[in-house]
């Protein structure tokens, strides 16, 4: 008998953000959502959010860079009796710095969470993913891991980490039925941070000048849905008034 | 009251080819699909099929390297009383020739059914969007419009033109509300082109080894189907086995 | 014996232009050099300016763009007894224009100005050169042939197509002794045309603030004598102050 | 009275190595040459063969992935008295390894010799060149740098990290007259490295098949040599019969 399926997303904070909406998105599809991140208090608000459309989350606290979280994250999902169908790594850490003022922590952390946390999730999903020999691993990239500009350098450094990491993957495991994605988000993405952040920016941008949370989710998850034929491993997705 | 609303593809050819794929793909979702190219004889066997499954095709003949044809290619559309929500270029002339044997001839070739047709094609169909800042607009590249490699330098640059054209149309009619597309397609198209002319090189690529043309066309619709606030400007698309 | 060595540049105008300070160099460095282009006069005040710093040069009437010119160019290196050392197309042809604005004419003029006349050139020159197993053969590019910005969209077009013709050459003769070379002139060069079409630009850009075109000719020079065993296929170049 | 000027690599290995050629052609230019390494007998080595053609070296022990080495290192230098005029980050650590075999380790240890020497080393390098406003500063990519393929993916996403880091500097900097270059290895460097571990793959490549160190490191020059109308921020080097 065929074994319920998950999706799972790591870096899901407010309920505003794109993790929220990644996991809404593949719980509306009928997966049961595995959700992961560092707070408690915004997992839980986001499985209430989930389980008030009718889907099924379960939060599982998580540190991305940390291997031992990441190894039990991926076995929660598989101890409890899910196949993984597709694993989204949406941890976006970024520190704006001058690079004089750029210190050893901040590049460290940013590498930490970025690249390091990308390549242990994705390492663990894969292994669990090779046996079916099907899965969809998905990274969430930025406009700065095709381009390092200041303030942002540290930054680029860790995302060209992960969009290097994505490639590979998807070099050495798309063969083996495993699709890996890697999608460019060039722009701002509306929510509460946004808004609360810089709100004239966001008002400037006007109507659907800012990335919906939402669309992108739908986004991935067509590109789940993909024929094996003509699997996409790069996108990018920016607001259509977007200078680019 | 509202127009009714069209598809038009240009660069359509056999029954089994990535043209009629993605023509019967617009008539499923309940577009009236215009569908272009030099052979009526292929054009009827198209919309035959079109008809067959329920949808509504209009063929028309057209050389896509000849201005008049395509200005009344677009004209037709409209005067038909359509709306153009999306409009792919699909032509893709390739003649693969060691460089010293490429003749002026066709060096010009390539550059016209490839580049000169898409300038051409993008360009009046943004004019017909325009006035509805609504539209989407999708040129079918492929792996030579990122690299050129012997026997394909001419068609590279052809190709490169083409991505180029994209770019800047994206660049320029984006923010008016044109969805500018460039799909890299990074592999064979299964087909009776591709059993016909390879037929070992195919049986050995095995199950999905080649690009099925109803998946490029799944996608091509799905980029349609895209929120203004998160839309794709370049994909690839290739078989899951496919190295890159 | 030894026959003498030869430098070719074609698109050679005003004697403070890009051209103009290829052959410069080239002569400089002992090389009889063919100066080729359109204008008799300019040519006329170029090979003045050559003999008077010592140095030789021919000037040869040709218009890249016409298959029967750029054949008659290199034979008349040939025929003169020279060896062709390096062949610099340097033809820079841009027309401004909103996308829907440009004209069949405009565009194709650009297509032949920029790709039509790199393909004739450059496989005009590798003929000459292969029998030697040798030789250098630099294309002059732009911003534009990496990123195609309105309203540059056409002049992109033609640009990216130089650039996928210089690499289908270098990877199709390379391994025959050819050095292929690729060059992106990031910036505006200075010279007459600069200063007199936008005298206010060039002053706000201040010192090095455009490119001087001996310096880049200095590095076209420096990169015929790199050793076979580390070429260089694409370089960037431009003003240090130059945001990019 | 202006003060003497002196280069400074890092990654200074065996005396056939690319380190060392970049030591010697700085010191063949008349720049007393700081060379940095893990090993003190190697550095001795290369020392040796530097004073032996008439050139002046200065050992330094350090470890690029300690930040107080690489702080010390640049003080060094500029307690001795002398103007840094370029600085070569030439680490290049690789540990080949299918993914799922890529411990937490192994994919940290690639970082920090290759992303995180690369920041230290560039910061600090820019803190000691900007009061003058002049200085180059180079960094030694590889292919890998561009494209992630097994089973080099972790090592790809290291020197993504080091090309992300360039890029951001050279943005930041260039404007301020530090010239920030990184240089696409493509190939492998002839040296004892090579020969004694895969003898047969080098002899297979036949004459300059392989790169050069000398031939390296005489182009590293040539971009220090640059008018600062017009640098060049990435360039590639490959043996003209390389594949790519």
């Amino acid at each position: 008998m065929a074994r319920p399926k998950a999706a799972l997303v790591l870096g899901v904070g407010p309920v505003s953000g794109l993790g929220s909406a990644l996991a809404k998105r593949f719980a509306t599809a009928g997966l049961q959502v595995f959700i992961a991140g560092r707070s408690p208090s915004k997992l839980a608000l986001v499985a209430q959010a989930i389980t008030g459309q009718g889907g099924a989350a379960t939060p599982v606290i998580a540190d991305a860079t940390l291997e031992t979280d990441v190894v039990r994250l991926l076995a929660t999902v598989a101890e409890a009796g899910f196949d993984l169908e597709i694993a989204a790594y949406n941890v976006d850490s970024n520190i704006p710095a001058p690079l004089l003022e750029t210190d050893l922590e901040t590049f460290t952390k940013l590498w930490q969470q970025n690249s390091l946390g990308a390549f242990l999730f994705g390492r663990e999903a894969i292994k669990h993913m090779l046996p079916r020999q099907r899965g969809t691993l998905i990274f969430t990239g930025a406009t700065a891991s095709l381009r390092a500009k200041p303030p942002f350098t540290a930054f680029a450094a860790a995302k060209a980490g992960v969009r290097a990491l994505a490639q590979g993957m998807a070099r050495e495991f798309g063969p083996q039925g495993i699709h890996v994605v890697h999608a460019v988000i060039d722009g701002v993405i509306d929510g509460d941070r946004a808004r609360n952040q810089f709100p004239k920016f966001v008002e400037a941008k006007g109507q659907d000048g800012l990335l919906q949370a939402s669309a992108i989710a739908e986004t991935y998850w067509q590109l789940h849905c993909q024929h094996p034929s003509a699997w996409t491993h790069e996108i990018d997705l920016r607001p259509f008034k977007e200078a680019f």
